[in-house]
């Protein structure tokens, strides 16, 4: 056993399966927090542990919160017709850096995808469609990647919502084809969003 | 507040400042550990905690461990008059992963730096010294980076060694020069300890 003791070696392992980490970067990682393991291990391993035990979906629109509802959909300050239809809680976070938007989210949790046999109700689609009608949202931002997935769900939902009295919007110049939107810087992100366009 | 929730974002935070990740790396992390909340996020946050309050040096040779000796220093089937003196841990573990040494080693815990003011005090250079003479050691062989520092300790410590009835050696072939003996290849760690010379 090359690491010092069964923990450290099952603590490296599990680090090295995190995104964006192998076996390499996950060592020196762990061998930076032993060094550290009566500050920053410590508390570490309490905040994976609390946000572990506390973390949900709000109930309205998908988000990640410690709350039955999230601090967005709570705020009575964003605006309540507009919802912000986003693939992920990652994207939602990007869009909030941006700090271009005001009103509220709904997160799909994926993409329509064929080849995953993911259909409409595998994501939030029917619950979007529900609150569109229930809330009398005025604009549906749909804010989606400009991938071959991204796009057929956009324009699944833009059909959807087609009887629906409601604006249909995406967002328009600033994603390049193929882009991710967590991958874009926050400013760009910012202009897509005021350059969106009807669907 | 983009994150979720004040933990949520203390916990990217937190993880944005461990070597080798910055804030998109750290999100990306953190929300793939909130989707796999009760199982992996749960075993990390134990496995770190354990780490952390059960992790200490050895006391013979510096090496991280759970116990008060080491499994190296504690294993009979290893050679007890041959110690390695490797700057950190995570040396040893790269040593180890090699499986060319089969004898004891010794943690210094850093190089002697004018810059940085650490003389031999500040390392384990003296109990290195110690256990030389008290456990009759056959051999030392320094197993330094290739650097500058590296080299000037490799030398400080054959000159305080000189009086002793020991051989001390240090790493040849195989460690290019400003190499660090982390981000080598196994193999070349092993080949460097194989055709390691007398200083
Ligand atoms: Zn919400
Ligand atoms: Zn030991």
């Amino acid at each position: 056993m090359a690491e010092g003791s069964d923990d450290i070696q099952a603590l490296v392992a599990l680090m090295a399966r995190l995104p964006g980490l192998g076996p390499r970067s996950a060592r020196r990682i762990v061998l930076h927090l032993i060094r550290k393991r009566t500050g920053q291990m410590t508390q570490l391993a309490q905040l994976l542990d609390s946000v572990a035990v506390n973390s949900r979906e709000c109930l309205t629109c998908g988000n990640i919160t410690d709350r039955d509802e999230c601090a967005i959909c709570a705020d009575p300050a964003r605006a309540t017709r507009e919802i912000c239809v986003v693939q992920d809680v990652a994207d939602l976070w990007a869009l909030e850096r941006g700090q271009a938007f005001k009103g509220r989210y709904h997160v799909l949790g994926g993409t329509l995808s064929a080849l995953d046999e993911i259909g409409p109700d595998d994501l939030g689609i029917p619950s979007l469609i529900d609150r569109v009608t229930r809330d009398d949202i005025r604009e549906v931002i749909l804010a989606l990647n400009a991938t071959v997935d991204g796009q057929t769900t956009a324009h699944y939902i833009a059909d959807a919502l087609a009887g629906a009295n409601v604006t249909v919007t995406g967002l328009a110049q600033g994603v390049p084809i193929g882009g991710e939107l967590d991958y874009l810087d926050d400013g760009t992100i910012s202009a897509a969003l005021r350059a969106r366009r009807r669907l």
